[in-house]
């Protein structure tokens, strides 16, 4: 039933979105605007999108479901913009990192019977680089898709109808869906998605300041080094809205890993390593 | 010029060895050993080794080349043994993690006129599992080998023609040769090697008693989580000695991580956070 959907954002993941779209047989409109045209260009030259709007606004009020894939405060703000000038018939979701926030103020602004829908989402996939030019339609495949819906809010059942469509081209795209809780989920991410990030960035810098100054010492670590610091070149404008949306629980966790490797530290003579290593073969086994 | 080559130990970097021989065109001899005979018999049948040596001394007498491909202190304790039942015509080598100790013992009880050659060496190549079975012809394509040789070392002009043989079919392999001073070496991979796999092993060994209870919610971190807490798989027994013999460096590696999340942590809202992330950026960048 979705026929005019707007990508606000086309970056790797707004225009990821509308490949994997496409590939999946969508064959509505899809207009996109970004807040650089040129990433718009690429967008539309790869056929993620086939037209470019001329304002986010504008795009938003002319689809029935608008996709904000912007950074954490930028979705926030589109919120604020885009709750005033929508009808309860339309729906906008996003793809936000954070949720607690954003829920919060879909509870606020949108999911009323006067509002349009508002749905959370958060795909978990990306690559630690952005931008249009590197979007794929696979990217979705076999990745999980997170939804912190809420039974309490209120849609038109034109809009409910939407959303249960959105959740279905969700899947098409080759995601599974998993629904979650706003506070538990921004509670999960902070172990299984912020702590690895944040892991593999103290590990770059601290490595780039003992051994970057002989970078044919960098390759010594072969695959095993490669994997664990791939997501050091993830840019910080990517990780700013997060570490600030779900400061408290990635303290928590990196506060954790400390004391597990001091852990390891003070044990690396006694059977304790043992357990350690035991409990982590556990974590990797199927 | 070599023509008789032992493998002692046919667990996944003794039979790759010989498989990776095998693949660059060596035509010489090939037994093996292994203290459990069922990984003997699969190197055998996967053809890294034409014979299984029904001893490890006599196997070493009986070639120019023994390669040591077992844990550390059996590396070490074969080193005691073989000392005295090989000639100065014979090169001992190893494929040990740690080099400090393993050095040590070569200049004391190798590599004088009266005694054989002894090489010490380190491919940085591996899986997360070992085993004959999962052996690779591969494994050391485009890996770092690395020798912590030592100049005053004594040898005869024969051995030192083997070592210079082993050198070439190292390069065959298709592995680049990197030469280090032993305690450089050992401090290296604790930064580049030891550190990751220790990292990898605190933070599967936290997301076990986070997340592990709620399997559904481990694949939820996708591509990035796995490739964190691949290492995790590693077992205890290859990391043992590894841990037993390189404790001052890898505590001082250890610590340093510690610092370092600690400062992402306490900075999570600072413009600190960018220049860490800054920082990471650059030891990714080619």
């Amino acid at each position: 039933m979705i026929e005019r959907i707007a990508i606000l954002g086309t970056g790797l993941l707004g225009t990821s979105v509308g490949l994997a779209l496409r590939a999946a047989g969508y064959c509505g409109a899809i207009t996109g605007w970004n807040r650089s045209s040129e990433q718009a260009k690429v967008a539309l030259s790869m056929g993620a999108i086939d037209s470019i709007a001329p304002g986010a606004l504008q795009a938003a009020r002319e689809s029935q479901v608008t996709l904000l894939a912007v950074p954490i405060y930028a979705t926030l703000d589109f919120m604020e913009q885009l709750s005033g000038v929508l009808s309860p018939e339309q729906l906008v979701t996003d793809v936000g990192s954070t949720k607690a926030q954003i829920a919060s103020a879909a509870g606020r602004v949108f999911n009323a019977p006067e509002r349009a829908a508002f749905l959370p989402g958060h795909p978990m996939a990306g690559k630690e680089r952005g931008g249009a030019a590197i979007a794929d339609a696979g990217l979705f495949r076999g990745a999980v898709w997170l939804f912190t819906d809420d039974p309490s809010w209120r849609r038109s059942s034109f809009s409910a109808a939407l959303v249960a469509d959105w959740r279905k081209w969700v899947v098409a795209m080759g995601s599974r869906v998993i629904d979650l809780d706003a506070a538990r989920h921004d509670e999960l991410v902070a172990w299984v998605s912020h702590l690895p990030q944040f892991t593999a960035t103290a590990l770059s810098a601290l490595l780039e300041e003992e051994v970057g100054a002989a970078p044919e010492l960098k390759d010594v670590g072969g695959r095993a080094l490669r994997e664990m610091t791939r997501l050091g070149a993830s840019p910080w404008s990517m990780w700013r809205d997060i570490a600030l949306t779900n400061t408290e629980a990635v303290e928590r966790a990196l506060l954790a890993l400390e004391q597990r490797l001091a852990y390891i530290r003070e044990n690396l003579r006694t059977p304790e390593l043992r357990d350690e290593f035991e409990r982590a073969n556990r974590f990797r086994r199927e």
